[in-house]
């Protein structure tokens, strides 16, 4: 199941290269990934600081658990700000300096690398342009390849940054299962997203809600970020993130009748802050929608969608974005939004 | 100008409190701090990693840009969840690592504590309850000394958590100005607070707003947080926090007529992408609240707040939380919420 025959927007059509764009780059960009490993496991090295905005800051949150996780390496996320002045930001010693950009043009990212650079510490720029002010600030340079994304709103672009930090993971520690998963990715890519596009008017149930907070913890605090930021950039409505923790902490006030609720969770049974949103969402009579792989899955009048549970946690991880990418498609598609330039947005965001 | 004579609810009465606590906490707990600092400052130690939740996650974003600034320092926020198996979580070296929790018993937040000590770092616990486990897990405490807070909405322990990180600058980057500035703080707040108590009703253009966009950058990328945090637990309407570039970047779709903007800005003029976001927020005719200190306002149409000029920024940035805090209690109030326990919530959060 396509689309259609002859996608419509560049979006459409560069969401569904997702698998063909981890094919492609699995070979060269693990190379380049060996490199970007080497610069962070250097005795000199305690910790990775992580320089993003947008979409790319959601890759760093990812990176902050995976690697967390799965090579116990402590990651920080930059304050770019702070480095507006390359010559009085933070001390990095210990650090590592990573920075993500699709464009590689964002000039405070740039700023980020540049003082890490006159400080000595390494630097790695992960990035869809090679020749960019990005890359020529870094040592190690990690090329996305993704080829050319036009569309506003980043798909492959993302994917692809998960997928490189899964890389840079099997060369902190390498892991043979690990290695296998990753040859499997691209097709689970591809299958997931036929699935998703099969499915696609099931998302129509989140056209009239006020606004839809999305929720995920570990792994999938940056896939709920990255959801809500798809769902908000493409069809306009308000969405917001939270981990659930976060979330029943105060701003749960919010969460109301005429909302939608988001849920993304890989593990295999919902956990107690979980299981609680998911009973008050049914109280109150919130649409919702959980991205999930639950051996027993609650009863929630929820639109569920299930993740393969015979993989590994980060494997359901990265699948889980593609759900929210088809939602955010087809809601904006309902609401009569140019996909390729929504609301006026432009790619890249030279401001400060 | 005080609230009433007496005021009716836990929150009005902690909230007034605020300067009291600062002038009685400055001299305790500077020698509380001294200690904190003397655990940071070892050659050991590259980076500071705070592990927070809610209005005290915001406390420590206010950390990573003061302490960046002035002293230095880098600092890193955690992923808590990371560390829910102490014995796994990410390598710890070259971190000093500090809790803040008011109540000093959010699990996830103790764990962060208690996997840190196994990996011989250095702890420090911030928090109102000096017989807390996240006490008991730390070697440094600093008790934010703030009698004790029982409103759901916390203010005092939040201004106190301020206070503590500028103590703690004071000690690692000692500065005569900055001494004398946090001799004045105290009467500073109390002026402040009366000055917004008697403007209370100028919030009341918040109140049929849709949703609230709390926007600032470095220092005041916390204010925006707290503000947006305060706003959403107390009145129940959807408030949000960017920073001005992230919110240019994409989520700005979802910024129009029928919202509300709330701009946080201590510099004495705005930059590009605030000024860029001023002007959008007129031309889509939405609600502005600018808490500034601009030479030069801009014709916005705005509900202008000035901050004192002639003090340092990260002065007025602590200032800057005070309208946040009674415009919250105005839209709550006349909403006839329950201030002390706004839709059930409850102080602390214990599950994960």
């Amino acid at each position: 199941v396509t689309l259609s025959p002859q996608p419509a927007s560049l979006l459409e059509r560069e969401l569904l290269e997702q698998g063909a764009v981890l094919a492609r780059r699995a070979e060269p960009a693990a190379v380049a990934a060996a490199a970007a490993a080497a610069a962070i496991d250097r005795p000199d090295v305690a910790y990775l600081l992580i320089a993003a905005r947008g979409s790319s800051d959601n890759a760093a949150r990812f990176a902050q658990y995976a690697l967390g996780s799965e090579a116990r390496l402590s990651v920080a996320l930059a304050a770019p700000s702070l480095f507006s002045d390359p010559e009085s930001g933070p001390d990095l010693r210990g650090a590592a300096v990573l920075g993500i950009s699709q464009s590689g043009q964002s000039p405070d990212i740039v700023n980020v690398l540049v003082a890490a650079g006159r400080q000595g510490r390494p630097t790695i720029a992960l990035t869809n342009d090679p020749g960019s002010p990005l890359a020529a600030a870094a040592e190690a340079i990690v090329p996305l390849e993704a080829g050319l994304e036009r569309s506003v709103a980043a798909t492959k672009t993302y994917v692809a940054s998960l997928h490189t930090i899964e890389q840079i993971a099997q060369c902190l520690r390498p892991d043979e299962e690990r290695a296998g998963w990753l040859d499997r990715l691209p097709a689970l890519v591809d299958r997931t997203l036929q699935q998703m596009l099969g499915r696609r008017s099931d998302f129509d149930a989140l056209d009239d809600a006020s606004v839809l907070t999305a929720v995920g913890r570990g792994l999938d605090f940056s896939t709920a970020f990255e959801t809500a930021l798809k769902i908000r950039e493409l069809s306009g409505m308000v969405a917001e993130a939270f981990s659930p923790a976060d979330l029943l902490h105060g701003p749960i006030a919010a969460l109301c009748r005429g909302g939608a609720l988001w849920m993304v969770d890989t593990r295999f049974e919902p956990g107690q802050s979980t299981a609680k949103l998911l009973q008050l969402a049914r109280e109150r009579e919130i649409q919702t929608v959980l991205v999930s792989r639950y051996t027993e899955p609650p009863a929630t009048g929820a639109i569920t969608i299930d993740l393969p549970a015979d993989s590994p946690r980060w494997v359901a991880a990265i699948l889980a974005i593609l759900p929210g990418q088809v939602a955010a498609l087809q809601v904006a598609s309902r609401r009569g939004v140019d996909l390729d330039r929504p609301h006026g947005l432009s790619k890249i965001t030279l401001t400060r």
